[in-house]
């Protein structure tokens, strides 16, 4: 509570030492005033928010750097889905402390993220807790009016495509936790670190936005199971789809897991944390999607087609038989 | 971690039937997109951002309905300290668990918020946390391209106003927590409850938003304590203040407890959770904004004037002495 804590004004020097640096957005004002200003200028601003909290979107002993790029590039990860470009965003932190030899490094990796993707900070709020620490970001992107790709615009006959590969942070969880997926690749310390990092720092495809938006009928970003998050377009549009899981972009290491039989193509498919696009293209796109995705340098993958219907999506192996999901995908509750 | 909890789509439906009634933006998607998108139409969007935690800025048995609303008008303040109309917010919800005998309450009084004060729900994210509870709102408003109201712009020869009374919040807390005024009130109910509401459910001058836009140098809201955050204007202008400590409008339960000394004016203009706004009035303009805050229906109070120099603001007592304050206002580290 307010009253409760007779103290100098740490809080703002912490901000101004940390923060300040990163609030290079004239809107920003040097975040000396209560609010920032974004110019509206005939077009719409993208809103998306997502917050990470210790011990349930990331591990206790996460590096402070991962997790600042973490927090921003999820948000950035649906401000690319929309098809918009990165305008800025807000953090709220809650800490236990001020902790200077973890703020200092998350500041930093924040601040290079936000020049990187051109999206800087424009203010916050950072409050103590006793609890976990939690990042909170608000992030605002930029489209021509009316010009956001939303997820409900799949129709029967566009092709499925997502990017990059996916699987790889579900299985670098399961590293970093000593899980199942760990004993395999207990002599493979190359494919463990590259696992781990795909879970730690995602790489949002934001250089694919503008392909997105001129081509993609329905896009959204796979952030909690491909399986579930194309289950949620679909429904959003009132389509249905399949999808060849052979076709599932795999990276190297997931592939050799999927082979060895360490681990199901299901739980990949399923797994969170991917920060992929998927996007459904109509047929007389194709050509036009990939020639842009190939100039972006996003590796873009068809894995099925757009149907009629309302059933949930099917995904079928090799032998054209229906893989049976456990699960979906990841809820909180 | 997304993939410790295997679960159906307990979140997907705890958001619609508790938030999506809220989304009644067209912008908002109906909360079935990953975003929302705001018209820019030639405006700014002005944006802030507070969160509240549980046992820092809330007390553990404070009731959901207040919480939802303090949550809300917490921004909804700043939004008006800036001379913005309300557009729209989103919320991260961070819950233990999905207790619907608090989120329907929660919801509701949200959207009676939201309604009354023309700011609908465009998203969020609700995640589970292992801690205490937390409310982060990200809150935008509209005003004419360039005309938000700073921090900064107050000069020499301005006169200082608030809104309402101020210092009632930091009493209601000591009497929520059995504080040290708790036992001076303990046969007057009325005053303990006006109190308590004071500190629960701030009432945000969004009324008066026009007014401030029109006629002030300077505002920002009053959150921290009226002494600090005078002194955080100050700073941002450049500018001292004095201000008439016998001017400071107090309700009738507070004026009556500094009267009988069972509190200091001290504590109270360095008390928190006001929700109060400070705004900087040109001389040629007191009149007209004085004018326009009585059709606003808002009371406002003039308590001293803003003087050049770089010391803080004083606080002079009736005798003309200054004030010595312990503190100037909360800060969390």
């Amino acid at each position: 509570m307010p009253q409760e804590k007779p103290s100098a004004s740490g809080e703002d020097s912490l901000i101004a030492r940390y923060f300040k640096p990163l609030a290079t957005d004239p809107g920003a004002f040097k975040l000396d005033d209560d609010a920032a200003a974004l110019k509206g200028a005939g077009e719409d601003i993208v809103v998306t928010t997502d917050a990470i909290v210790e011990g349930v979107h990331f591990l206790p002993d996460d590096p402070p750097d991962t997790l600042a790029r973490k927090a921003l590039r999820v948000n950035l990860s649906d401000i690319a889905a929309k098809g918009a470009t990165p305008a800025g965003f807000v953090l709220t932190l809650a800490l236990r402390g001020a902790d200077e030899a973890w703020l200092k490094p998350f500041a930093q990796a924040l601040g290079e993220d936000a020049a990187h993707y051109g999206c800087p900070l424009l203010g916050g709020d950072t409050v103590s807790t006793p609890g976990p620490l939690m990042i909170s970001i608000t992030a605002f992107g930029r489209v021509p009016d009316g010009r956001m790709v939303h997820r409900s615009g799949a129709r029967a006959g566009d092709r499925v495509f997502v990017t990059g590969t996916i699987g790889d942070a579900a299985l670098g969880l399961d590293v970093l936790k000593g899980g199942p997926v760990a004993p395999a690749l207990a002599t493979d310390a190359a494919a463990r670190d590259l696992l781990a990092s795909r879970y730690r720092v995602p790489q949002p495809r934001n250089a694919l936005a503008l392909a997105v938006r001129e081509h993609a009928s329905a896009a959204m970003d796979v952030s909690d199971g491909l399986a579930g998050d194309l289950a949620k377009l679909c429904a959003a549009s009132g389509v249905s789809a399949v999808i060849d899981v052979q076709s599932v972009p795999l990276s190297q290491p997931a592939s050799a897991l999927v082979a060895r039989k360490e681990v199901g193509i299901d739980t990949l498919i399923a797994g969170g944390d991917d920060y992929e696009l998927l996007c459904a293209i109509p047929g007389d796109r194709v050509a036009s999607f990939t020639q842009a995705a190939r100039r972006a340098g996003v590796a873009v993958t068809a894995i099925g087609g757009i149907i009629a219907g309302s059933s949930p999506p099917s995904f079928l192996d090799r032998q054209g038989r229906e893989l049976a999901l456990k699960r979906l995908s990841y809820s909180h509750f």
